[in-house]
């Protein structure tokens, strides 16, 4: 396999000193700035053999160097032997980014490429001035994927479905007068779309063409009277063309994207999010346009979910607390009686998953940790790594998506005994965090970041932190990850509004002895207003009990655990008729009063 | 008077049609960016009759706006009574911001001015950018002051002192050397200081040019091998003249500032803080400069305070500590036997002040505000608004500098009965908001604005929130509010440091009513470290009791509690030896355990 990959990296240098490249940047994005790309945009993986979710790769005559985050470390490392990739490990002391290494590797007047269409306009703007300081040029429209990557899967043709319309979601129409509005602010004549969640979000259309997330690949340019959705044709059945048709929603071929964009007539104003839109495709524009960047204006709009869409998580959640709770009752059953391991309980979850009206797919690839497993944050068994459940906390990051909502649960469970007292320090202080967030009550206008410290201060007066975000939005029958909003420590420009679903998920990881992680979904609402404002403050919809068994109950004081039992008798009431009377006494324990 | 302003205000717009301006913006900066600008500089108030230290004056052909904060909404109203200026509070629902209310008025093809000397450069492109977008160019070359402003106070000549040898702070040599490695770094060539405190700080230098800071008018230009200081000549004492020249440093003439930049040679790699240098000077650099924008290297090495800095500053706070504490027993004293007014009370603690040895000048306007006075945060009284002090909270603000350090205090005090239960309520949720600032542990790596919601969080769940930052960096006898750090709501982007020197000072602020806040100057140190990284946390270094008076006991958590009798009996163990047995008695009851 890794002669495979050599062969392919020493085309590649061919291929790169044939269009004068001294380095070429391999990123792992699809044209759409996703975080899923489909099997088809998999150029990193074909050419270095890593197959992450997160990573840039980047070849030069001398050397190649593989740019991964903590969660990969150890993955990357292993999928490269016995090629000359050199593993960098970003966020590590002292180790610079793939930007700051090629100023130091590449003499001045070199000449760097990047397939514009794999990196997002913004990211590839900061490469450009960074490398332009140090005299190195940029070439953006690099096709060697096009060239080399023959045996590459082809686009996904899978057909678009739209909408259950008893979920009286706002019409695309309604959807599309907002964006025009949101436009005519920004004073815009074009809006350019390539996000794929937006995209679904504003046609009220879904897909499968990447696994967890139902997408489909298209792109859309918005005028103030007229919209074009890029698409290939063959995705969508004669009812739903006919749909589009009435609305008004003009076809084009996915690949005249490009090439429309570019014959945008001069003097327009085109609006775009250069976070989420390619570096090609905003080259493209003429000179004579004028860019107008702003943040995404439809997933502004999305992430608001309206009281209908509420109604509907809420639901799903309801749903998913049923099949979970329904799990936990088998997993305290079966771990007495059988051999568990990691994988088993997954399936068996989604087995309780799939029993509910509703349920499509899983909203991303489970995380079933047990031990020491579960202090690599983001951990997903494989067979390789598939490990036997004895006594300890197995960690379960799990979600679905259902025909109305989107789910993302994380428990911590205490299997037989916990007998190191850290353990359950660590619990509770996870817990603390995970209810400072929950009954935070907040000005309007507050920033996720701001809100993050909350989970987190327990733990900081111990000398204890973690390494990721607290919570990011979830999405309706959407991405399980959507913006704009992010409870986390840096700061992304973006409040927290109400009507925002998000999750509220502190941990911590102890290498080589545990993690720690609870997460549920929550609404952001208002609370009240004062003379000093309007006040919002969240509302749990996940409904599951939260393991009371590892609780140092000294370290809680009366408000959390005040929170804790409402949380659970709403758990209780919420799920104990919709399950089996056995289920339903051991629902009563667990989620009775502290 | 008004009369004058009116006046003033044809002229102006003679002049601007003169120069084919269509509206004119006319700032509050100095060409230093200085939060104080000398009145050398106040073109605004000069126009407007306004005298806010911040506030932006903008004249088109028929209208004419002043943008105050919530600081100035009632004062520039008065102000600005009987001369057609329409105030536009910042700040306020629905109220535009200048630069938007510029797009709304000019039609496109306008041409707005400025003083690009008076405009922070950052600042400058964000207006050049909107207008733009709605088809208003900017010119940046404007003079109107030079040929309106005919009595204008002429630039200080105050000569410049150099700060004492005995304090031992590092050489000009040693901090240029600093400097010169974060340049190298950066690859710049030459480095454009303006900043003046920042001046002040690498040349050791100080001036009395601005009311409070510490500073002089001059610039910098620094290469790997030079250094130009621009500067009157007249301000330089031969000794220092000398001095300056046997440490290398050249002496240049102020005004050949900006010809000497725009002869900066081809190819050199400029440094500057965009947001502490003004447009003109940016805009004097070649076209063939490369421009290299980095927040203040200065400024970074300035705000971590060396050993021995940390040293002289805590003794200039015990210093501090004995004049309020001196001024707060003779205030309990004169409130049973004399008529206070904020501005006796103001005048005696600048007494106590007075007496302490090393002692300069005040570091800003005292703010001495009576019961509902207070309630505007910034309230500084005058001889029209000074208050008689009865029963109720007085919110007092002031500062010093001494030769070894600058001070910021704030404490509420209650006179006579707080009868209102609220109020102590009040009171009570910002000692917990400062507490939680002070004993935080955090993250290295961690933002202000990350520590700012540990100050409101109690707060908040209350509904109740402050308007204006938790804390500032103060200088070393220097600025009593410099950067980079800031503990606020807004991320700035900036870290907080082991070796900063940085104020806690929560309030609440109720109109009609009453205003508290608490505020001591806080260190940052190392905590300790642990598996998850390296940990730090604030040491307060203001050495003064916090009135205990109106705690409502109950509020407190025992860690609180805690904290509060540690720091006084840390505040007692210091200043009692300096103290007369009289205020030592009083010292020990308001020191005492809780």
């Amino acid at each position: 396999m890794n002669m495979v990959q050599n062969d392919r990296l020493i085309q590649v240098r061919t291929e790169m000193s044939r269009l004068g490249l001294d380095a070429l940047i391999v990123r792992t994005e699809d044209p759409h700035c996703s975080e899923y790309p489909a099997e088809h945009w998999k150029f990193r993986e074909y050419l270095s053999g890593f197959n992450g979710s997160a990573g840039v790769l980047v070849i030069t005559k001398q050397h190649i160097g593989l740019w991964v985050d903590s969660r990969y470390y150890i993955q990357a490392e292993k999928q490269t032997r016995g090629i000359s990739i050199e593993v960098f490990k970003d966020g590590m002391p002292g180790v610079p980014s793939y930007i700051d290494w090629l100023t130091y590797t590449l003499p001045s007047d070199s000449t760097c490429g990047i397939d514009g269409f794999t990196v997002p306009y913004a990211e590839y703007l900061k490469i450009e001035k960074k490398l332009a300081d140090f005299g190195i040029k940029m070439e953006y429209v690099v096709n060697i994927i096009d060239e080399l990557y023959l045996a590459r899967t082809e686009l996904p043709l899978d057909e678009v479905t739209e909408m259950d319309f008893s979920l009286n979601q706002k019409t695309r129409q309604e959807k599309l007068a907002q964006v025009r509005e949101e436009m005519l602010k920004l004073n815009a004549t074009h809006y350019l779309l390539s996000s794929l969640d937006d995209i679904a979000w504003l046609t009220n259309l879904r897909g499968t063409d990447v696994p967890y997330n139902p997408v489909f690949y298209a792109h859309m340019i918005i005028t103030p009277t007229e919209e074009h959705l890029y698409i290939n044709p063959h995705k969508l059945t004669s009812i739903i063309s006919k749909r589009l048709d009435e609305d008004g929603i003009k076809v084009s071929l996915y690949d005249h994207f490009e090439k429309n964009v570019s014959n945008l007539p001069a003097g327009a104003r085109v609006l775009y999010d250069p976070n989420k839109i390619n570096a090609r495709i905003v080259k493209a524009l003429r000179d004579d346009t004028v860019k107008v960047e702003a943040p995404s204006v439809v997933e502004a709009l999305k992430a608001v979910k309206t009281e209908n869409e509420i109604k509907h998580i809420t639901a799903a959640h309801v749903k998913d607390g049923v099949a979970i709770v329904n799990f936990l009752h088998w997993l305290q059953w079966a771990y007495a009686t059988e051999e568990l391991t990691e994988l088993s309980v997954a399936d068996k979850l989604l087995e309780f998953r799939k029993q509910q009206e509703g349920f499509l797919c899983e909203s991303f690839g489970a995380i079933s940790a047990f031990g020491e497993n579960a202090a690599s944050c983001h951990y997903a068994p494989t067979i390789e790594t598939n490990t036997r459940i004895g006594d300890g906390f197995l960690l379960m990051d799990t979600g679905g998506q259902y025909v109305g909502g989107t789910t993302d649960i994380t428990r911590t469970i205490a299997m037989g005994a916990i007998k190191d007292k850290q353990a359950c320090v660590d619990y509770t202080l996870v817990l603390k965090g995970h209810i400072a967030v929950s009954r935070a009550i907040f000005p309007e206008g507050t920033h996720g970041s701001q809100l993050d410290t909350l989970a987190r201060v327990f733990m900081w007066q111990n000398q204890i932190d973690f390494g990721h975000g607290t919570g990011h939005g979830v999405g309706f029958n959407l991405n399980v990850h959507e913006g704009p909003q992010r409870i986390s420590k840096k700061d992304n420009g973006s409040e927290i509004k109400a009507g925002y679903v998000t999750t509220d998920e502190p941990g911590i990881y102890r290498e080589g002895k545990w993690g720690v992680r609870i997460e549920n979904v929550v609404v952001c609402k208002e609370v009240g207003q004062s003379e000093f404002g309007r006040f919002l403050g969240f509302y749990p919809i996940t409904m599951c009990p939260i393991d009371k068994r590892p609780i140092v109950v000294e370290m809680l004081t009366q408000e959390e655990k005040e929170w804790l039992n409402d949380y659970h008798s709403i758990v209780y009431e919420t799920l104990s008729p919709l399950v089996s009377e056995d289920v339903r006494e051991w629902l009563k324990g667990a989620t009775e009063a502290i």
